[in-house]
């Protein structure tokens, strides 16, 4: 079985997904150390906060060569965010949002390695004809940003394995070590999740958001603003305040309107579970509690192995 | 590993799933013939008619133990068609599309076996409560009618794994032995797939749709209705139109009134594609051929024990 141990430093091939107001240099640091992917998520942050998370970040891992930052390509800044992470030594880059021709060819020239994030096999086979390392695909049900097309892991992935001969790594709906070894069954080399590391002791999120996962159940979230940016949302006023909108076929213009700005920090970071944007993923619902970083990462490969069956299932 | 195959008379644990003009005497026996449960979906027959396919299936089979009847219990004569399949014989049930309460007991009261199609953890669990042999849970992919929450089938298998002591079955953006290796990782105990059996030689189903499914990609489909009844369309001119009224924010009475009656059969079963409503899952990019019954479930075995690894991933 070949994961993407052979192409990343990591002992596990998970990642840990970057994600605004969340991944700052504390759990990108702890998951290397754990022994997978550390990402700092750059989306929410100016080059001079990104360059201080990563510095954090190596003073608390012995495992600089596991850390890694997600720069959404869709910010005016994403270029000076790439180089303040070159100069800290920074190897691998998760791009998203945005077209993998950008940076890709750039980033191989400083001897970087490139993921680029996908939500269907035809994005899956431009991230490869620009010279990506790996893919990530994500499905509909992840958190935050999403593509158009509502495609959900399950579907997704195998088309995208079908479609390209570079590594595939899965997310989107994977909470615990079952859904690692789902993925890994439709032909994923790893998987990525993000919702399951916010509610870790290690993650930035506000401790109200975090226990507002806890508290969440199946129908918690849905994806919004599908005129503006898809993003899927924890169900709250704000994100009722959204549906009203929409539901009487509101314009992009207004739907930007009420967005307005810092709605995700006010949710995510400073933990106003009302008037905030909660980005996160339909398996909330799943997550029942809090722990490290290292004691959920050597959870989730105990349970991986736990859902294989000895042989084949029939 | 436990599978349906110790509450069902099937040799492996996969049931077709009963579709609307597509699935009847003759796909169902040939289902049995092959090994898994064969299902006459009654959704668009009359009394009657539901009669002669059940009558056809069991002339085509020398399995009649494993044909199966899904009813959808939002029509009238739901009552009608349940008496018509128990007097020829059918011992197993699929319910959908009502509650498991209105039937379950008088069916179990004549020693058959009743499953119950579900769209979250919670409506499992009350059908648990109602004496359900087993549950359904169809994921936000799949084709035809969907639940209001979206709740793709990698979020939902092991929410409804957790919630009852039933077995569960998963539905929803299964296309081939991968994403039965997979759903059964996350806990399932048999697969149902619907779109896979929708391009068999067997099925109904008009060739002009089966070869729009061969020829379907990734974005090829979307749910639409939400305001009405959710349902998963393939994009077509028909489709087009209810988008159209949807995103100007249309009532359920303008759906409705476009909508009329018969486009479903004009799609699926008579091969309009441009006014019928085609009813399919997401997974149909995955299909490029239209093999026997006999063959397709040969295939999906061996490609479920491809899928899995000697031992553990990592």
């Amino acid at each position: 079985m070949k994961t993407i141990c052979s192409l990343l430093p990591i002992s596990y091939p998970l990642i840990q997904a970057g994600m605004v107001w969340v991944s700052g240099g504390k759990l990108a640091a702890a998951s290397a150390n754990a022994g997978i992917l550390g990402v700092v998520g750059a989306g929410s942050m100016k080059p001079e906060l990104l360059e201080k998370h990563i510095s954090k970040a190596l003073k608390l891992t012995n495992h600089p060569e596991r850390l890694a930052v997600n720069v959404p390509l869709l910010y005016t800044k994403s270029k000076e965010q790439l180089e303040v992470a070159l100069q800290l030594g920074i190897k691998i880059f998760i791009t998203s949002a945005g077209s993998p021709k950008t940076y890709t060819d750039w980033l191989k020239g400083q001897d970087s390695k490139v993921i680029h994030v996908v939500s269907s096999p035809e994005f899956a086979i431009k991230s490869e004809a620009a010279g990506c390392d790996a893919v990530v695909a994500e499905g509909f049900e992840a958190g935050g940003h999403n593509g158009r097309d509502e495609i959900t892991t399950l579907s997704l992935i195998p088309q995208v394995v079908d479609a390209v001969n570079i590594p595939v790594i899965a997310a989107g709906g994977i909470g615990d070590g079952r859904g690692i070894a789902a993925v890994m069954c439709l032909g994923a080399s790893g998987a990525q999740l993000g919702t399951r590391f916010v509610a870790t002791v290690e993650s930035s999120a506000h401790d109200n958001f975090k226990q507002a996962i806890l508290s969440s159940h199946s129908g918690s979230t849905m994806l919004s603003m599908k005129k503006y940016v898809p993003v899927r949302l924890l169900k709250n006023k704000f994100y009722e305040e959204v549906k009203a909108l929409e539901d009487r076929g509101a314009t992009k213009e207004e739907l930007e309107k009420l967005l307005g700005h810092g709605r995700a920090r006010l949710g995510m970071l400073e933990g106003n579970l009302e008037e905030g944007e909660l980005e996160v993923g339909q398996i909330a619902s799943l997550i029942h509690d809090i722990p490290t970083v290292e004691n959920l990462v050597q959870r989730l490969i105990q349970e991986q192995r736990m859902s294989l069956p000895v042989g084949c299932f029939f």
